[in-house]
Formats: C-alpha cells, structure tokens, sequence
C-alpha cells in the first residue's frame, strides 16, 4: 500500500481515524470515545490505538504510512508539533508534544493543524467545496466552528481566524458557553441548545426532547434526538431550531458580507444530521442580510459528511 | 516634477484631489463639492478641475503627471476603467466609463479602485497600519466601510468584500440606511445617527444638536456638529454616540474573530473628527466580544486623515 496516509479527527467526545491511499479513499476507520478524564498522554494513546484499528482494517502498518495528520482544538503550534489550550480535553490546559509522542508511538511523522481548517480544506480538496477559490466552511455542532479559504489557501489570521460562532448577531444577548453575549454559538450551537431546552423544559415547557434522549439511551441531546424531535413536530424543538436557523443566517451573512466568498459549506454533526433541507434553509435566513443580494454565495452541504475532519487532516501528511 | 501622481477620492458630498511627489508627499490639493444634479460626465468634469486645481498648486501640468488614480465608491471594473451603480452620485445608475473619459480631459493615465480600499491601502502604505501584514480598516462616517488588507495584499473577495457596516450586531434590529435590519451601520453610520437625533427630537427629546446645526450654518448634523455637541454634553448626542460605540465594539469584534488580523484602523469623516480618545473608547468596546482576548488586535487612529482616500488612490498610478 504505497503513499497510504493516515488522518485523525481529535473531537471532544470522539476520536475518529481513518486510513486513506494516495487518491483520499477510505481504506479503513475507526471511532473511539475521547478519554474523559486523565490527561493529554491518554488522549494521545486513544489516538494511537484508534488509529493502528484503522490501518489494520486498511492492511497496512502505521508504521508504513507516509505519515499521520491530526486535526485538533485547541491552539496549534505546527512546526512545534505541540497543542495546548484544549480545554475540551482532559486535563489539556497547558502545551504538549502532541506530534511527537503520537509520532513515536506510531512510527511514522505526524503533523497538525486545527479540526475546523482541516475540515474545510478536505472539503475544498475533496469535497462540496471543489472548484471555489474562496470559502468559508461552517461546521454546526457542539459549537459553531468556522474555516476560512481565500484565493485557494487557507487563511488562518493570527492562527485563530474562522470562529464564526463568536461573532455578535444579538448586542446584549443570550450568554454563550464561551461566557460572552450575544454570540451566535450561543443561539445555535448543540451544548447552547441543550441548556435553553433544559431551561425551557425546567420552566415547563412542554417537550419530548428528554423523553427521546432516554428512549434512545443518551446522556445529552445529540443531533439525533433533535433531528427525531423535529419529524415529529416537537414545538419546542422547532422553536429553538428556527432561532437556530435565523441566527445562523445573520450570523454567516455577515461574514459574507466581510468576506465576499464565493461559496459556504456547512457541516458539522448538527449540519450533516439535518441535511440539505436545513442548508437550504440556512441560506434563505442569509438572504435579507446579504449586502449584495443579487448574487448569493453557493450554500452547499459538506460532501464528506462525519469523515470530513479525518480526511482532512490525512491531507496534513501528503 | 519627474514622477509626480495624482489622487482623487470621489466621495457623495466632496471630490477630494491631491497631487504628491514620488514619496506621496503632498504637492498640491483641492476640494470641490460633487455635483448634485447632471451625470457622471457632470462628476468627471468636476474631478478634473479639482484635479487641474491640485496640479497647479504642485507647479505641474496634469499631462505631466506619471497617472492619475481614482478611489470611487460603486462597483468598479478596473479592467475596463468602469463604475457601475454608484447611487450616492447623481445619475450614476448605469455603468460610465470613467478611467477614459477622465483620462483623456486630463492628458494622463487614469487607475480606479474602490474608495474605501485605497483608503486602507494608504494608511497600511504610510500611515497607521505600517507594519501590519492583515489589518481591517474601518471608515466610520456617513456609512460605515471597510477595507481588507490580509498577507500585505487587498482582499477584495469577488469584488464586494469589507462590507463591515453591513455584518449584523442585531438581529431584528434597527432599519439601517440599507433598507435591512440590525447592521453596524445603523446603529453608528452618521447618516443613521442624524435620522435617529432627528427622531428623538420630534418625539421631544432635548438636544442642542439641530440649534448648533443652524449657528454653523449647516443643513446636516456633520462630523464637527456632533463633536461640539458631545463637548457639551448634550445628552441625546452623548446616549446616541455611546450606542454607536458599543454596535462598533461588537461588529469590529466581529471581524476580528473571524479575520484575526493583526490591527484595526479607524478612519472616515467621525473617526478623524473624534480621534485618539473615541479610537480607546472603541477597543474597550471590542474588549468583552473579543474571542482570543488575551492577545487583541492593535486599534489605530488612521494618520493620514481626511487627505487618507486621495493619497491611496495616487497609489493606483504608481
């Protein structure tokens, strides 16, 4: 299997592996659950151990790839091969080597780059976003991560461009997970829209949204459950989905209006869970805030669906 | 005079011409006001004879000149030296093609840009933004404009990027000049600001605003009246710039977590008029909105003030 790659999508509940050949085919995955407690040295031997399932489905060596890519959160340092700041991570606080203990384990180099970029840049390769020169990705899960490609490379400001979900679509607004107003995380994100259905709920609300969670055997509202209660015309879940929906719209009509791409892929569990109707959705909420109306961005849904971030981060080791 | 330029910044209310010297020192200047009636031939004669005015302070011929470059507002075709859609100028629906027509009353090459990128351009070539290789200028007057400088090149997106006063601060907001909801620009555009003190009054609010409008002989709440006002004390003009303030904060925050450039410059007729102590006033502002905000970005008054846009277009003829 030559020029084989492998590529590592770190999440903060999951840890998804793939091994791809020269053309980005899958040729085998895996998915483990992120270590919830310990510290960065479990994590990294998750992602070891996530990664050798994947190349033994693909019956090839982890130390026989060209190299492993990995994206993560958190802030990353690409030529130090360390992360730090993850603090969806167990006990990631501070910096580490990520790319060389993982390396060593593996035997074979690994780079990193951030989850959102690496998504976005998959897609832009590989996926709903061939053929544009400039993009903003938005990947609608947890929270609302953003990518950024212009000119055909991806722009990554100060090594934090691309949150979207902070921009402000409501001064004095809800509070964010993040702790500040306003943001448009705080409307549509998953962790956001749980707690304002647990709140509703809590209020009296009437909703299936919990009856669903525990039907299904889940701790939290997972894109899943909100896409069930949606089919069945749970009126809060709707309610809190169309205010999604709007300020998703303001929110990434206002980054077209700064940016002036020529098309917008959303992803994300959320995003991939509801599918094209939503995206078509999201893009008539762009509509009355678009600057100039007369020629909207293209609105695509990610091509590359759950696998997008693995993929991408393959890319990081051609 | 070998290599001597000249500049126009074609602005709704004036047409500022300069001519500078090699190192775009400034040789001579004029300001004429723009034609209110008539067509775009109207307005590109009254460009050259400022352009003719600017010249002969700097002791040159316009034929002599290495070029002449224009900064307009409306869609520009560089290729073609055209504008199209430029609605605060009178009769300037269509498409003119002014580089040509300007080009051959004054002798010499004609360059056109977008008035608010060579703005920025300029204060990144010379002024505030020197040094920054990303940067956001922002032109808070009538409207609110912005340019993007990222990787020390423009970003202009398909043509219309940097519509900074048009990102949404407030989903179901205020009507901006627009015609939409909830931009910067409503909240902070002076042209929003004076609609809304013209409001105010008649619903009789206090101000002295329109008396000190009438003693300076003006027809508009211009940049200078609201300075005076503010000097004063005048309650609805302090309440209504605090406002404008905090919907700059969010918006330029905005931008910020989504570009993560390095600076911000604050222009335009207000921004000059208010200078240093409203340019703090806006970094706190941005401070609470901030993603990364433990590394904000520089926050600049632009240097090269009201002359910024005509010494950026004499940029294009270089």
């Amino acid at each position: 299997m030559p020029r084989a790659r492998g590529g590592i999508d770190l999440g903060g509940t999951k840890i998804q592996a793939v091994v791809v050949d020269a053309d980005s085919a899958v040729l085998g995955q895996a998915r483990h659950p992120t270590p919830t407690s310990g510290g960065p040295a479990d994590v990294a031997a998750a992602m070891a151990a996530a990664l050798r399932e994947a190349a033994q489905g693909a019956g090839v060596e982890p130390a026989a790839l060209t190299g492993v890519g990995v994206g993560s959160p958190g802030a990353i340092d690409a030529d130090a091969g360390s992360v730090s700041g993850a603090r969806n991570l167990p006990g990631w606080e501070g910096t580490y080597p990520l790319a060389g203990q993982l390396g060593e384990q593996l035997g074979t180099p690994v780079s990193l780059g951030n989850d959102v970029q690496v998504a976005t840049d998959a897609e832009v390769a590989l996926g709903a976003g061939r053929g544009y020169r400039s993009l903003l990705g938005v990947f609608w899960g947890t929270g609302v991560g953003g990518g950024i490609v212009l000119d055909g490379r991806p722009w990554l400001g100060r090594g934090a461009a691309g949150e979207i979900g902070h921009m402000v679509v409501k001064r004095d607004g809800r509070r964010c997970p993040c702790g500040r107003r306003g943001c448009l995380e705080a409307y549509a994100g998953r962790a956001a829209l749980e707690a304002r259905a647990r709140e509703k709920h809590a209020e009296g609300h009437k909703t299936d949204l919990f009856k669903l969670m525990e039907r299904h055997d889940r701790t939290r509202l997972t894109s899943g459950i909100w896409a069930r209660a949606l089919e069945q015309g749970d009126k809060l879940a709707s309610e809190l989905i169309d205010e999604a929906v709007a300020a998703l719209g303001a929110g990434v009509a206002s980054a077209v209006n700064l940016l002036d791409c020529e098309a917008v892929v959303i992803g994300g569990g959320l995003g991939v869970r509801f599918g094209e109707p939503m995206v078509e959705r999201i893009a008539q909420a762009m509509r009355p805030h678009l600057f100039v109306d007369e020629r909207p961005p293209a609105v695509r849904l990610a091509a590359l669906g759950d696998l997008g971030g693995a993929i991408g981060a393959a890319l990081l080791a051609r």
